[in-house]
């Protein structure tokens, strides 16, 4: 029985610096180790994976996309440890229909989403976006008139209350301790524990703070959930930031609600298309601040995912369940 | 015996919300209250001292200038509660030397400085500054190079342990425990309570931590003292952020080295000369943020500022010292 690591050398430097790779070679052992930019075609892959037919296998971005009916090709597959997040272009459907054990970099970059979650509600209220271009190509400076806010003591309002909110909540308590948020599925004890009020409706939740993070997961439930009205109702001088994903908001209605209202500050790093069409009309407004989806993980802290994947080969080693192996939901509502 | 509030509505309202103002009257009871835009000449202000003579005088931005001769004008003045920062354009050094009693905002404004550090340090590691001209101007969108860092595990290193430096450690902690300062005059005993290490030198300051944070206070001995070559010796991908005082750095070094470093971020709020010059070679550079000396206080949080004086005002009519009154270095040093 053999094991398959493919991936870059650019790969192993992000995910597995600093002895990480030794460590993946020796728990893996007997392990194949391929770079995916050698193999010159589809078949080379194919013929490679029926070759060495792992029973685990470590992929990235680079790893080429699986075969539609991977029985076949490896019978004997039985957990692919991806070190990135999303495997929806990756492996497909049937796959995990027919039992594959899968885990990604799941809750292990959620600390770098909450720290650009809490970047960008710092930047709302000092207006960033506004004076990065007033200072750098307007000349400009500071009047009378200026108003800055701070993050002390305002209400934060969060929509969904997973991982990444709950590691929110943490960076905000030196600031606020007035925090709700909106989360049906998410029981009272974990309010309780975090210290954070429940809101009875994404109505309230909207209406009743100053700074709206949002970070309710994908599904057909919440896509275009946050609607015009919500983002209207949006206190004077409210702030409105998107880490989660960008589907969620009636992107059209944000872009009206924003030309209309310059006191609310927006700051976005998710999009219902990505990359962000060039001729999105959020492009170019002095009220929101814009980043090209890299919320998490950072680029140095992409080791995190690569523990986080070491951890679960050790457990499935051990013939212990690994950390939040995917499912058919987790699947379907994948970037 | 007459006290005397000279404020505009504007600073009643930013100083003095919800309450504080009935409160400053009633402590302050027999108390005239002027708004200084009905004065007509400094004549008319002149006049109003010495008609009213008072002991105690509340003053912000725009309460005209006291007089050089101020015994001459106001006999009985014996304390001056100056809301705002810096009261070298407001009252004589000779007033000081001739043992008026003087507060101003002090340490109140603190918190509001140290979290724009904060925002300042992320926003570097984001690189905020460069994606907003991507995003809004060209069209950008990330690619696979583009390297994002992130402040977690990162080591910090404060030029200066005061009052804003001891706030920032608690705001930096859910980031990095990893934090260095250099402050000769800051007792060891405040370096282990807070956890931080003492670094030998500016020269270990800035060639041994990623991130650098400029907070050193203005005086003979630190004009110019972040030179060419400490800034120069920051690591790769480091980042230099200034929210203390701008002339502590040699400015058209900064410029050069930001212009030689692109991995080099660098976010300044303070400037050598404020309002910065339009024609600051720093204005359009890709990997400089630029804030016009917003750090503290905010609008929202200068009812703080507020509260000090109310508090101060109240140990000074029970015969106690105020809190932090100016002494003539600190008059000196001033902004």
């Amino acid at each position: 029985m053999k094991n398959l690591l493919c991936l870059t050398r650019r790969e192993i430097e992000t995910f597995l610096p600093d002895g990480r790779l030794e460590e993946a070679r020796s728990l893996l052992e007997p392990v194949r180790c391929v770079d995916p930019l050698s193999l010159e075609s589809e078949e080379a892959w194919f013929g490679l994976l029926s070759e060495c037919n792992p029973e685990i296998l470590v992929a990235a971005w680079k790893t080429p996309q699986l075969p539609e009916d991977l029985p076949a090709v490896a019978s004997d597959l039985k957990y692919v440890c991806y070190l990135p997040g999303s495997v929806r272009h990756f492996l497909p459907r049937s796959a995990l229909e027919n039992g594959l054990l899968v885990t990604n970099w799941s809750s292990s970059v959620s600390r770098t989403v909450s720290e650009c979650a809490l970047l960008m509600a710092l930047a709302c209220m000092r207006r960033v976006r506004y004076w990065t271009e007033e200072m750098h190509s307007n000349g400009g400076w500071k009047n009378d008139n200026t108003e800055t806010l701070s993050l002390i003591g305002r209400r934060v309002g969060l929509h969904g209350l997973g991982l990444i909110a709950q590691q929110l909540v943490e960076l905000l308590k030196p600031f606020t301790r007035n925090i709700s948020a909106f989360s049906p599925s998410v029981p009272d004890s974990i309010f309780e524990d975090l210290g954070v009020r429940r809101s009875a409706s994404l109505e309230d939740l909207f209406s009743q703070n100053d700074v709206i993070v949002e970070l309710a997961a994908l599904t057909d439930k919440t896509r275009g959930m946050v609607t015009e009205d919500l983002l209207g109702s949006i206190p004077v001088n409210g702030a409105f930031v998107n880490v989660g994903r960008g589907a969620v908001v009636d992107e059209a209605a944000l872009a009206r609600v924003a030309s209309e209202r310059s006191d609310l500050q927006i700051a976005l790093d998710v999009y219902s298309i990505e990359p962000l069409p060039k001729d999105s009309p959020l492009r170019g407004m002095k009220n929101v601040l814009l980043l090209p989806h890299l919320g998490g993980p950072t680029t140095d802290r992409r080791r995190d995912a690569g523990d986080h994947g070491l951890k679960n080969i050790r457990r499935y080693l051990r013939g212990e369940d690994p950390i939040d192996p995917l499912d058919l939901s987790m699947y379907d509502r994948a970037s």
